[in-house]
């Protein structure tokens, strides 16, 4: 069970056989976090990639005042990782921690290095994901740079549906950029307007 | 000399021969742009990936009230593409301008997909570059959340030596997240104080 959703991910991108399925159970390492358990702190050299079975984990940078600035969300069926950090082995600039209890299976970057190796059809599925992360970037990055608050609360419920009242509205604050303050007057300011969105 | 640079870059992540190299180089299409021409407008549906060998591209947002927000500039050996428009096959959000005289590669989303079913190892070049792609992303996401504009500039310095005093100073103002006003003062400023940036 807890390895179906990401081999049925894999074999719609790559078909896999059970020699293939086999052997990504034994690299894939499964945990349970606890919320506001850490899987990566601020500075610290990463090397490994975290995918989502259930919960959410939260990517956060404190900036030198101290505050904190959630970069993204990631929940169910999403990878994450601080590719800089595995790549280049230098400290990681943001925190990831689980804003719920949250599953995930953990792939080192020996074990997907060794993967592609061995089953370099591999390669196509982690292409696909990269991809993935490209898309969501740009368009957090489009969100952030065009889209006014309410527009970006928006996308966040679409984008996120099983979030919006499960983790803290602070966190969902700062991921859309306002203040807990703003986003409390917002969400008070569109009820009154009788604005509701249908995904909200 | 056109195809020089990108195929030592892929010999760099995989080692290719006579034979690939040909093969890459019968379906890299080289375009000249001259300053100003468009690449994709927003809403166009995209099919291409552009690699710059010289100069520079602008990828930019127009917004509903028409202001510009630019996401991103892509110079000398880095790839731009709007993964979201060519994947799904929707209308781009954004803009791709040549904000200087530029030349470029052109490999059609077509070509791509064949060049890997010819030689499956090319993924691990197209994985790398999209590696890049989104520790570039993430970084900016980082920077406008958590940087000050003097911050981001002087990023923006480190990152585009050759562009600060090329291109228009109202993008790279709009880069940066500020109004150009803002930006021309922050500059005065800096200067006043005796603040130089060793790359700036």
């Amino acid at each position: 069970m807890i390895f179906e959703k990401i081999l049925e991910e894999i074999n719609d991108v790559v078909p896999i056989f059970k020699e293939e399925k086999e052997y990504l159970k034994s690299i894939l390492k499964f945990k349970k976090l606890n919320k506001k358990d850490f899987l990566l702190h601020q500075k610290q050299v990463e090397d490994n990639y975290y995918y989502v079975l259930s919960g959410c984990l939260r990517s956060y940078i404190n900036d030198k005042k101290g505050l904190e600035h959630v970069l993204q969300f990631t929940s169910k069926g999403w990878w994450i990782a601080d590719n800089e950090s595995i790549l280049y082995n230098q400290p990681s600039k943001f925190n990831i921690v689980a804003d719920l209890d949250t599953e995930i299976l953990i792939l080192s970057k020996k074990a997907k290095e060794e993967s592609v190796k061995k089953f370099p059809k591999l390669e196509l599925y982690y292409n696909e994901s990269l991809i993935r992360s490209v898309i969501f970037l740009r368009n957090r990055l489009y969100e952030i740079l065009s889209l006014s608050a309410e527009e970006r609360y928006r996308n966040f419920c679409i984008m996120f549906p099983e979030l919006k009242n499960s983790i803290s509205q602070k966190h969902i604050a700062s991921y859309i950029g306002i203040t807990p303050e703003f986003f409390s007057a917002m969400k008070k300011k569109l009820k009154n307007r009788q604005i509701c969105f249908e995904e909200c």
